[in-house]
């Protein structure tokens, strides 16, 4: 009912990694693919069974190294209900390599629709006297956007079953601050968001001091990382932005508390991509994965001091 | 490239409804779900063929005098990849049935992800030299929360495909205030919202003077419906919340135009389950559902003039 899980594979791995598993089909090796493209032909499908292959051995490189993957959904929604099926057996497969897994979905709505994506993500379904888990993701990120109505529905969920959420506070774009930095009475509309998150955690607080209630904070803006860093204290981060999008592991050691927790960093197309920038043959693409894994680990490392 | 087929449907048809297709298991008849549960055992498999064939009848009862169908993702994820097979399915059947299509995803990311996302819904993506379609829905629900780096990626496909958008502006439910309302130099950051959306639609304004970027404007807040309408003059409006969330067709009125365009209302709950508050018989489900879509439009048609 927090995110000690996520926290204590943190420490024991000594790394505040999280990989992004954005699989586009054109980042997949050309002889991983051949085959599945031989047999369905050119489809959604194929492309769906390729990647879901790719995620796998990521997977198997990085499980003993790095603690935790997120999902991006609208990679997976791209390649339509074959490619949502991916995204299900990836999370399965995560879950059993024993790595702690967030779906990036942002999903948001209120009330009894909100429960439904609760159910779907993170919870369970009935379907007659069954009980089925549709996703089964370890947290969700979703969109604060809507208030109290669209976050209340995961709460419940969140404690029964160990579960956590990371809502959109200060994001890593160029444009975030068209609305997120907007002046009410003084105070910025994403530290407003931030206090919500302190609030809507408030009674899931675990060992380490964090709730279930985290949110997402871009490594590009340092100086929000810092303040925001003293404003909720009770709230994980997750920072996207490290590497691609220009966000340096200096400035997101703000991010982390004294003990060197409270922040998961993440990295999807440098890892995912490792075997591009490497140039090395694309059948070692895992092992690039893998080598820029441990390279973040030790850029993180150099700044950040865990316990 | 703006609302115009939406908008034409409306005026031939006379009726500005969208029948929200935000489908529970329970809400299937028994003697519908049956056949499916016995072959498939309680499976989310069962549920989501179940929920196909429920929709479908739906569909061809309203298909002649409802414009368009909104389908509620969340409900369809809830039964995983299975449920998501069956908003695909629905979503092409709906259009085959020559109705407008909304997927109510409340969608929000940046760049290449929002690209990612818009080919999902919009759009279509490539695999090898193969161009495939996964939803291929006529406008998806957003969340602007992340600013325009969020909602540019979305406009290209608007234009090139016909498309629309709807971003979330004031929402219906009760704590939509918490953010929405909050006063920047005394405007409401739904309205600062809402002054974007006229931006982001600003060259793709239509025959009927309504852009491709519409808002979802909930109808439990009347006076912001009659404000927005004035100060989004190019924007059309999905208007959630009639009936069931306490939103009258009163009030809902001045969500529309001097010519009675404008807005599309929402009803989910009201139609699908019409024949549990008949208390028919539940083989007459659909017949149900048209008769409450038919009294609905006449409840509209007393307070709006089309034309």
């Amino acid at each position: 009912m927090s995110f000690d899980r996520l926290i204590s594979k943190i420490i024991s791995m000594k790394n505040p990694t999280v990989a992004g598993l954005d699989p586009k089909l054109e980042y997949v090796p050309d002889y991983l693919k051949k085959s599945f493209l031989d047999e369905d032909g050119e489809t959604l499908k194929a492309a769906a069974k390729a990647i879901f292959k790719y995620n796998q051995q990521i997977i198997d490189a990085i499980c003993d190294i790095v603690p935790a993957v997120k999902l991006q959904a609208a990679y997976y929604e791209m390649y339509g209900h074959h490619g949502v099926k991916t995204m299900e057996r990836t999370i399965r497969y995560a879950r059993l390599r024993g790595m702690y897994v967030i779906t990036d979905g942002k999903r948001n709505d209120i009330g009894a629709t909100m429960e439904a994506y609760t159910a779907a993500h993170l919870g369970s379904c009935t379907i007659g006297e069954s009980e089925c888990e549709p996703f089964g993701a370890d947290a969700l990120t979703v969109n604060g956007y809507l208030g109290t109505d669209g976050i209340a529905p995961l709460l419940p969920v969140c404690k029964q079953r160990d579960r956590g959420i990371f809502v959109l506070c200060k994001t890593s774009n160029p444009s975030s601050g068209e609305f997120q930095d907007l002046l009410i009475d003084g105070v910025p509309l994403y530290a407003r968001m931030g206090d919500k998150c302190e609030e809507w955690g408030a009674d899931t607080i675990g060992a380490y001091g964090y709730s279930a209630v985290g949110a997402v904070v871009g490594a590009t803006y340092p100086e929000q990382l810092v303040s925001l860093r003293e404003r909720m204290p009770h709230t994980m981060f997750l920072v996207p932005g490290y590497g691609a999008q220009g966000g340096g592991a200096a400035g997101i050691a703000g991010g982390f508390d004294k003990n060197g927790l409270g922040a998961i960093v993440n990295s999807s197309r440098a890892i995912l991509c490792a075997y591009k920038k490497e140039q090395c043959d694309e059948r070692d693409f895992a092992g690039a994965a893998r080598r820029e894994a441990i390279r973040m680990r030790e850029d993180l490392m150099t700044y950040i001091k865990i316990g």
